[in-house]
């Protein structure tokens, strides 16, 4: 006799239809391969009216409580996005014993220590494949099969709007702002497309990727964000020639007890496996201890791999109802009190000065490094234009807040910092 | 109370070596993590007087038997390599109920179907991530978060030492028996390198991969292989010139019940994400219904990086001991009846020819090639020497039997094929 699962689904747009659809394609594939028969037996929408994506209005319900209480449904999807209500929905199923399979890094980010308290509490699973890198499988491999290692880097394309807008850059030279323009009007970046551009959905799944790859909690109050809505088209073609490619990173690392994380624009070398993953595609980096360099690259987004994800969180769950040790959340609540953060971490920096072409000025600028020990590892000065010269260096390893005081330093009247911005790898 | 999980090794060389230091190094912090002491309670070695890397001669033993048979030993792992006696002392393990982690490709690939029987009679594990692409969690990901989805294509780079080989010959344009040399002078090829230069430890992995991406068993007799060693650095640097990178791949691809499977020389669109894989990395693409193009890529060899796979199959294991779900030996022992295997499948070829520099002959070759429907996609001829004109031809899709035929057909006597190789995606 197949085991018979039951799913209740939280938000029924595109992301719950892909789910949907997926299983009953799979339906009968599933049941043969694992001998799980998996029925969804509520979909939570805001209007049955209203409700989209062939999914039949006869599993569909307003009220959550229906989803939530109901005794027969073992795992609850939850598809709404945003913050609330999915948060205090996923709380109330975990309490009720509930194992929840979310997408949701807003969600999950921002409540990570109430639902992982929660989830142990009544010894329900809590999965969330989906909310990183889409359909690839980082959460899986850094929970399980780097389980005894020890990883200290983790570093991430987490983001496809932003990929696709710098990758749109680089290879047409257009700005900005044409360039979200165009892909707002693909569909490609949102109306209101601060959650992606300012980096916010980054640092969202950054908290949650290196709170498990550091294996304590990382808050997502903790990260340095930036966004790419500074980048210049002049910055990714000086970075080009100087053999460097941009892109948007999350980046964590973990030294001893000393964690740094930050989202904001990154060179990387061309040869770095980061640097083609170009366009909407998404890839995750890791260093470890033991495991050294290893990479993950597939779709981040759209509903099939998005589905697939999830669907695999849904067979793992099913198997692991009566013993779900999923994740790794012996995180504590709170960071352990011996881990600090740091904001004053050490990279190379790529700057962009546009100088008065008189003399004594690349001196001036010369010296404001060389007194705080920043030493230049490259240099590249254009004839001027209007009585300026472009200025751009790349500096050796130097530390974050020596770099921002050299930059303080100079002289407005003869120098203007055009742009900083940090270099990986 | 933390759990307490004792191990016994078959093997004590390199990989039993570096698991034994990552487990000593890793001790404490995964008794933190994780709640489980994880023990190494016996060592089978070839003759204690010999043993190397520092593992203490005090848990070492000449017989097999204490590590097969001790009631106290939960998980035996297999280090020893070949095909036996490994794989018989697998089976004796899991015989006896205890769940196995083994990095043996040959061992399993030859054995599945007896391994997998005896697993599933005793309720025993079977894990062996480390077989296939060293750290990279391709086993997992295909078994577990792919679980779902239904995968079409599995193509990886799966061998280092080939790999390596491909890599110096491309970037110095040298022999083949030249490079060879070289690695073997830096222990990164054996001095006698049939297993990897003949294809036949890709061959293994591929059998393991296909039979978990599919499924159904993929019996390594149904692999067909092709090694490096007639690869001439010509056709390196003609299909450098064409857009394209060679590579020793291993490809599955299963379309409807019809799979094909085969480990040879390919060439890859110099954009290719696998195309850049360089040296002694590993990297393991697959497409799926739902999950579209994913790519897996880290470090295939090397005692640390296998190490980490092995030790994170070990926890996974020491936490499932109870309900070893593993792996997808769902598989029957034969493949089942409705599939088929083909030799048959369709690719684009790249055709090198020696030609005599005669009026007629590109004709003969155009109409040999037309005769069977091949049609050509681009063509490359260069100035003949010594009356021989070198013909690069690169087709559209065909039928390897087509191609084979038409090549066949040609006249030796003004026609000589120099090379046909396979080009993918």
């Amino acid at each position: 006799m197949p085991d018979i699962i039951n799913l209740g689904f939280l938000g029924c747009g595109n992301i719950g239809g892909g789910v949907y659809h997926l299983l009953m394609d799979m339906h009968d594939e599933i049941l043969k391969r694992q001998n799980i028969d998996i029925r969804i037996k509520r979909a939570l929408v805001k209007s049955i009216a209203e409700a989209r994506n062939d999914v039949p209005t006869a599993i569909m319900t307003e009220n959550a409580d229906d989803v939530l209480t109901d005794p027969d449904i073992q795992i609850v999807c939850e598809f709404m996005g945003g913050e609330q209500p999915a948060a205090s929905f996923m709380q109330r199923a975990l309490a009720n014993g509930k194992t929840v399979v979310t997408a949701n890094k807003m969600a999950l980010a921002l409540n990570w220590s109430a639902l992982a308290a929660t989830a142990k509490s009544t010894n329900a699973g809590l999965y969330y494949e989906a909310s990183v890198g889409g359909v690839i499988p980082v959460i899986r491999s850094l929970t399980v099969s780097l389980d005894a290692d020890e990883i200290d880097e983790v570093m991430g394309i987490v983001n496809g709007t932003t990929n696709y807008i710098l990758t749109q850059m680089a290879q047409k030279g257009s700005s900005y702002g044409d360039v979200l323009a165009e892909a707002q009007r693909l569909g490609l970046a949102e109306p209101n497309p601060a959650a992606d551009v300012e980096g916010y959905d980054a640092a969202y799944k950054l908290s949650i990727l290196s709170s498990i790859a550091f294996h304590t909690h990382v808050p997502y109050a903790k990260i340095h964000r930036e966004g790419i809505t500074g980048v210049s088209p002049e910055d990714i073609t000086y970075g080009r020639e100087m053999g460097y490619t941009l892109k948007l990173l999350a980046i964590g690392k973990r030294t001893g007890d000393s964690i740094e994380v930050r989202v904001h624009p990154t060179f990387l070398p061309n040869d770095h496996s980061l640097a083609r993953v170009d366009g909407t595609l998404n890839a995750i980096f890791n260093h470890g201890k033991y495991c050294q360099d290893m990479m993950l690259e597939g779709r981040g987004a759209g509903d099939k791999p998005t589905a697939s994800a999830i669907c695999g969180d849904i067979l793992y769950a099913a198997k692991h109802l009566s013993m779900p040790l999923a994740p790794s959340f012996n995180n504590t609540d709170e960071p352990e009190a011996h881990i600090s953060f740091t904001d004053n971490w050490i990279c190379r920096y790529f700057i962009r000065l546009d100088a008065a072409d008189t003399p004594g000025v690349l001196s001036s600028v010369a010296s404001a490094f060389a007194a705080r020990s920043i030493s230049i590892a490259s240099i590249l000065q254009r004839p001027s234009e209007n009585g300026l010269a472009q200025i751009i260096l790349i500096t050796h390893e130097a530390n974050e807040q020596s770099v921002q005081d050299a930059l303080s330093s100079l002289d407005p009247a003869t120098v203007q910092v055009k742009s900083m911005i940090r270099v990986e790898a």
